[in-house]
């Protein structure tokens, strides 16, 4: 029956999600504080910001100079988004940062044409030149993230053989330039997600290479997040992206769109795996703080439940 | 492993749960309008309104005037809650009402002596008398809660044994009586459920009274909501108490009491047990549309998450 992971980490996306969508821009001085509070709640891994188009994404333009800013706890890594080369180079000229090399896999041509330009079996050409460039920049490549692993506004659901189809194009693609694999992500940015589709592709990749360490991307679009990550947990997945608060939502607005719902509540996954049993390495009344923090610097109601409500005192 | 159901029947609170906490008054007609399309969507029982005292819930006051004013779909059962004598029979003067007699049974003292001003032993004696009241008014027994069937803000976790004893009092009060027992259901309004305490829970309830049909009501107090529900699901249970939009939340509160958060939000959960393959009798598309419709009249974004994101598309 259930096997859940004895310790589970959690990957903070909060200052990243929460921030690069909004219309404002957030002062760096607040998003420091918030970042220093999410590495003394015991956070290992928080993505600080976006080295992206300041053209299209204002609000993640001085993530250089928040990198300076934060005072560094040893131990935590601040990492960062690229999309791009000229992205990428800016990450590596930033000092203490911590490159983790990903690539993104996607799973349906229509989905890919629409971010990429081009069709699956295009853009997973092009995943070879970032293993080049992290060669050369001694980047160690950690992370393959399959895009729409559950299913793709456009195309439907998607088939679990196509997420198999990604992991053996992985596989190859390591085995070829003899590496071992990274951890494997299953991403559900648009909220297709439901328990049991967890589970079959859980299965299904854990069957195709038994060694990989899984992880999951998801959001909370359609409210199924917490019982998603607790079928995730219950096939010992212990690896989650996810926000602090839930940032990155925006109430009363249609998502149609692949970013429109908050990523997972941090701080109300820890409380599940704490309730479970499950060991985080955090202090969930930091975290509980970081969030309040948050939700003031946003200025209105963020999705995030517990901080609402309290963590209950046990007795 | 999962041995869910083959179908789920939600009970919406919405109605009730929604607007007695509120500063303003609803109107009337917005609340018929609600309700309407609560009953289009195919929900078979929902919550109309409370007979209490018109002082304490000056917005439940006019509640005999609702069940009068909504146009009834035949097979949907309106129903309504009391907490005494006087307020149980205005709800059976009330035409086109369904009374579902029902009783509550506390487990911890402290909470009981906060809520009643006496014992669980006390409270448990107090219960005959409502039998009686039902069988006098020919008023089927069809419910009993479990209070604070996990954890209480005073006494903190219940213990498993606890709940098992007011199963054993409920056993005792019907074989007493020469009744059958009702449905019990476990009642979480204070958040202090996870999934595994569902599950141990269920199982112990379902060890004592196999024969039993059980349902819970739950809060999504701390984010495990959705988590929780897919547990009980797991477990087989095929009752929900459930409010449409998640109604009855509290933006940026702190809910240090009892009816802080709101009930887990009915389309949600939906949607849920419709991606597992779970039969609920229930349009989606019309279900939402009426969370939308609470969400206007509220006039602040609301916890539900499908509503906002939209039903996904399938191909």
């Amino acid at each position: 029956m259930s096997e859940f992971p004895s310790s589970v980490e959690f990957h903070e996306e909060g200052p990243r999600e929460g921030f690069q969508m909004e219309k404002t821009h957030y002062p760096l001085e607040q998003r420091k504080v918030l970042i220093e509070l999410l590495a003394e709640s015991g956070l290992k891994q928080i993505q600080v910001g976006s080295f992206v188009s300041t053209k299209a994404v204002p609000t993640m333009a001085d993530t250089a100079e928040l990198f300076a800013a934060i005072d560094k706890k040893p131990g935590t890594r601040y990492t960062s988004l690229w999309l791009n080369e000229a992205g990428f180079r800016r990450a590596v000229a930033t000092p203490g940062i911590t490159l983790d090399g990903k690539i993104l896999v996607y799973t349906t041509d229509e989905f890919c044409l629409k971010n990429n330009n081009c069709t699956v079996l295009e853009l997973r050409e092009k995943q070879k030149r970032w293993l080049e460039l992290y060669d050369n920049a001694g980047v160690p490549f950690e992370q393959a993230y399959i895009i729409t692993a559950f299913g793709c506004n456009y195309e439907g659901e998607v088939a679990v053989s196509k997420v198999v189809d990604a992991v053996r194009f992985l596989e190859e693609l390591c085995s070829s330039s003899k590496r071992p694999l990274p951890h494997i992500y299953l991403a559900d940015t648009v909220g297709w997600a439901n328990p049991e589709s967890i589970k079959r592709r859980i299965s299904a990749v854990r069957n195709a290479v038994p060694a990989v360490r899984i992880g999951t991307h998801l959001h909370d679009t359609r409210g199924l997040g917490a019982a998603n990550v607790y079928a995730a947990l219950q096939m010992g997945v212990d690896l989650f992206d996810s926000s602090v608060a839930g940032l990155g939502g925006c109430p009363f607005a249609k998502h149609a769109n692949s970013h429109g719902a908050g990523n997972i509540c941090t701080e109300d996954m820890v409380f599940m795996c704490h309730e479970l049993g499950i060991k985080t390495g955090i202090n969930l009344e930091i975290l509980v703080e970081a969030a309040l923090f948050a939700e003031r610097m946003i200025g209105r109601p963020l999705a995030g439940k517990l901080m609402h409500a309290g963590i209950p005192r046990k007795k």
